[in-house]
């Protein structure tokens, strides 16, 4: 960390500000030029509070050099971690599709799209229970009775599922689910990141709408903190100006977080654009650029859909999808995970 | 709400469309130009899922023509709401200023900072006790304790008191705090907001980093749609390119609300650049902007702050530029309002 | 195109407003709903001035429903463009990589890299005679010099050039210039563009840094309209909130511009994150996502580059990059162009 | 500059590079820490190339400590500047009003709104002959005949007048006209800018849609770098994510620019939102935040208007609106410039 001094700094307050840097058990390097006086503190920064840096009078600039992040870094952690759900695996070469439905809407519809995924090669079962939708008016989920589909599914199919959970008051109802997404818009409700990082259960993370990779990655240490190591991280489409697509997929956030971090990375395509034509070339896209998974709607009547109807795939060209997955998957060199 | 049907549309597919819109309540007006077809939703749209029409096949595009928030909208309601905080308001001509530190730190702290703002004029007292914080190694409030200390300084001072909810599981803890905050992260925790929704407690609502003027209005409907009509809304900048600064002021935002909505809109100069010497220009525009309010950041100490010190004014600076803020909303034709 | 009128519009203005409509050849489709009252516009719309039915004061909005471009639409022409430079193709494909140093800085430089590059398989040389650089005090390119040096080289290799014009003074001067590249920062600059259009010279136009897919197009379309039909798009990277990479890839401006335009789509990793490593992994996902060529930075001493080193492959490891490529076109049953 | 090195970086390559920063005439700085080595660079590192040391295989980053403009920065010339167009004076306490339309479309037109903003109290003229427009369909001005019309309204009015240039080629067709405006997609046309730094003639310099602060004072810096310091920086909305607006007003903009530079700032209303009722709430704004001026389009008849209609204010609303800024300026201390 670099702190950068204002010119007319008086020396009395810099021997204070050398004396709490100090206190603060780190090493200060101070290096005085004509125009520029800066200070270097050396040893574990990452518990120093820039902003209190900043609110001195005599400090004009605060820049890091060092990641704010641990347990997610790779320096510290250079192999691949691999998350394992029940032996269905995410990572260090493995490679998931996660598929199914935008919403739980009825048995027969679960029933219909698991079967047909699971068909197609898909390694989880998705499908959102609670649903996080913009206008209080829209349909919110089955909410527990959906939860109770998507379990008996899970008995039917035998695979592993995902779903979204909400609230740090709802882990315990959630205990028989084997992933739990955080959607992008709690990716920064910390009060729930805590909880899951009690649990030991796989998480799958969703970038915000607007996060950083390194707020992402902060989110993630939020869960790694308190002892969870199974996090998947999944960018989905970040907010930008371009009105076409509701989101723009940030493929650079793939290479990037492989290198920043040792956690699996995983794709949604479906609501990176939030069309269903696009899944294709996004998911094509994703593997090329390294992700470890991809994360598909697929919906047996998108048009009756009661969410997320115009990003949902067909069973039909979700099967012709998971050909092309196939043969990519295997060009990159990774191994399809299954369940069974 | 306007559907565009794709050139090649078949006849029974159209037909069996119009007969879905009828089923739905609303009247279809049909109209087929030699390039274009549309379809006219007549009728109380808000309920329509836009995604289930995008995912018919013989759909191009769907337009809403009307605003999909009810409660908030000014259509409806009008004239200003006024909300009136045991007898402190803010709305309708009524302008307060919500002044106190970024987190609680201690008694001497925060009595410290109450007294001194009660004397400048300040109409509310804020406090976080519980921070949101990026980083889980960074401080994240005293919590309970300082929930005490700030219904402590409440009853010395008699200013009401703002401070942030993080979790509905924390509402009945918050009973005797006067106005709830809800934080930018949290703006689309959809669980907290409906849960606040079945509360008479006022909100203060942020918007989120990079949510737009509707996404905010749509959260605030989330509350009002349960039957609470108290609620403030609170621009706090957002997320743009730019460097120079945290976060980019949306000073359009004032007339944009106010003209949309009839709840009162409160600006934040302190988090909206993150610098102090930036919040007195900024809160002079927020004036002149339309606003009914300002939420701004006092420390004692900043230096010494546990977060966010590079924004915070000391109570010298506070004090200078509440006079300002007086004469700025008098030429406004605005009342200040104050305590007892 | 759809106007939308306020809901108390009175049916003088109406009328008038419909009449001046017919007056524009167009025709009118009127229906008044209880709510809202709507006016189809039919005919070709792409010279209506939505600015100035906005600003009738009996208008609320105005939609567009059919893209305001024509030359570079698919709509009307169906079969992909490619661009034939001499016998070297791009699109339909064919896919090329361009490849060559930020800036030309001597001949020694020049040459050592176009031998280099062409041995690997680029099909065509680049290489910066006018650079635009941020600061007036950064090396601003040899000019005229360089523009001799790049001749030089195209003869002694063979390969076709491409450089960048800065004006529309300059295009006598790159009349033996095989691709004309507009910057992304003269995107706009519509004087160029209308000069380039009476040429019938090969233009690759790089995307606006903050440019819709919308905007894009239209620039192709000021070209096209002059009669140029040989253009060529390259998206490198856009501006967003990030901090980590210069700009974000945006990768689904590759499946979009190549379904909403039939011209040919070239990716520019080197610009996009700014970085040398992540040439590659964009690259793949480039080629994944259907694009027709990649656009390199090489050079054979990056950190003495006299512009953008940090992006900068060696030839070394450009030529490792042009194996992965080669494969994998060859996956996605592209055919490498190659001059000669 | 503060270079900070990779902790493997070997000691002779460090050497290497130590030796190049001599050589450039730079005092290093050298300072090893147990995680991290930092090279501080002292002296004038305006013409050191950060992407050539980024290339640097030792580099892991580099940070500019100290502004990159220095002819625009207020560190080396701290006394406001006022720029003087025959005696109507911006900046320095001198308040501007420039006014007119978006195009000039006829004599009658200009001729009429030229003599009503006079009166109401506009210090300059503005309408546009030449337009940039997004489609090549769109009105593209009067061109070198609007320019005539400008030139005789400036005779009968007395009015200094505005109007954007497009192409260096311009600049002599433009030697009657006071202020030369740069549009906001020339900003970095560097050729023109360039060339206007060899005249004296003011420059109003409007910034890029997603130009940073930087950027747009380095843009100004190669106008003053060429040695003309009669350069008037124009704010006129950002691009972002909210739908609801055209451009994001970008208010901090005013106080951050006063601040890091000595020229004037004037304010665009009009194109910041593109809604005529949005120009008086953000003028008021401007103003209050510290502006020198504002530019406003004003059009007699806006629903014929040839371009920008929907936010030009008619005659009758632009004169209530200089009531508003009148009071206002002197509310804020400063003296409204007029004509004569």
């Amino acid at each position: 960390m670099i702190v950068i001094l204002k010119k007319d700094a008086q020396k009395a307050k810099i021997d204070s500000l050398l004396h709490t840097i100090d206190a603060w058990g780190l090493k200060a390097n101070y290096s005085k030029g004509d125009e520029t006086t800066i200070i270097g503190l050396i040893g574990d920064t990452s518990k120093v509070d820039t902003d209190s840096l900043l609110a001195n009078e005599i400090v004009s600039d605060v820049r890091r050099i060092s990641e704010p992040y641990k347990a997610a870094n790779r320096r510290f952690h250079p192999e691949d971690t691999v998350v394992d759900v029940g032996g269905v695996k995410i990572g260090q070469g493995f490679f998931s599709v996660i598929a199914g439905p935008c919403s739980i809407e009825s048995e027969a519809q679960l029933t219909t799209i698991a079967k047909s995924v699971k068909q197609s090669g898909a390694a989880f079962l998705r499908g959102g229970a609670f649903k996080p939708r913009t206008s209080p008016y829209s349909f919110q989920g089955m909410e527990n009775d959906g939860l109770k589909l998507l379990l008996a599914a899970k008995k039917m199919t035998g695979l592993p599922i995902v779903t979204e959970i909400m609230s740090e008051t709802q882990i315990e109802d959630f205990e028989d689910v084997d992933v739990l997404q955080v959607g992008a818009r709690n990716m920064q409700n910390f009060r729930l990141l805590k909880e899951l990082g009690k649990t030991r259960k796989p998480i799958l993370l969703k970038r915000g709408l607007s996060s950083t990779i390194e707020e992402f990655l902060m989110s993630a240490e939020y869960i790694m903190a308190g002892g969870n190591p199974n996090v998947i991280l999944c960018e989905r489409g970040i907010r930008t100006f371009e009105t076409m697509v509701r989101n723009t997929l940030d493929i650079s956030a793939v290479p990037l977080l492989k290198r920043q971090s040792h956690l699996p990375v995983v794709i949604d395509p479906s609501h990176a654009a939030g069309i269903a034509w696009m899944v294709e070339p996004l998911s094509r896209a994703a593997i090329a650029a390294g992700a470890d998974g991809l994360m598909i709607e697929v919906h047996n009547n998108p048009k009756e859909a009661k969410c997320d109807g115009a990003q949902s795939l067909t069973p039909e060209s979700f099967d012709a999808l998971m050909g092309q997955v196939a043969a990519r998957a295997a060009f990159e060199g990774k191994v399809m995970s299954r369940h069974g």
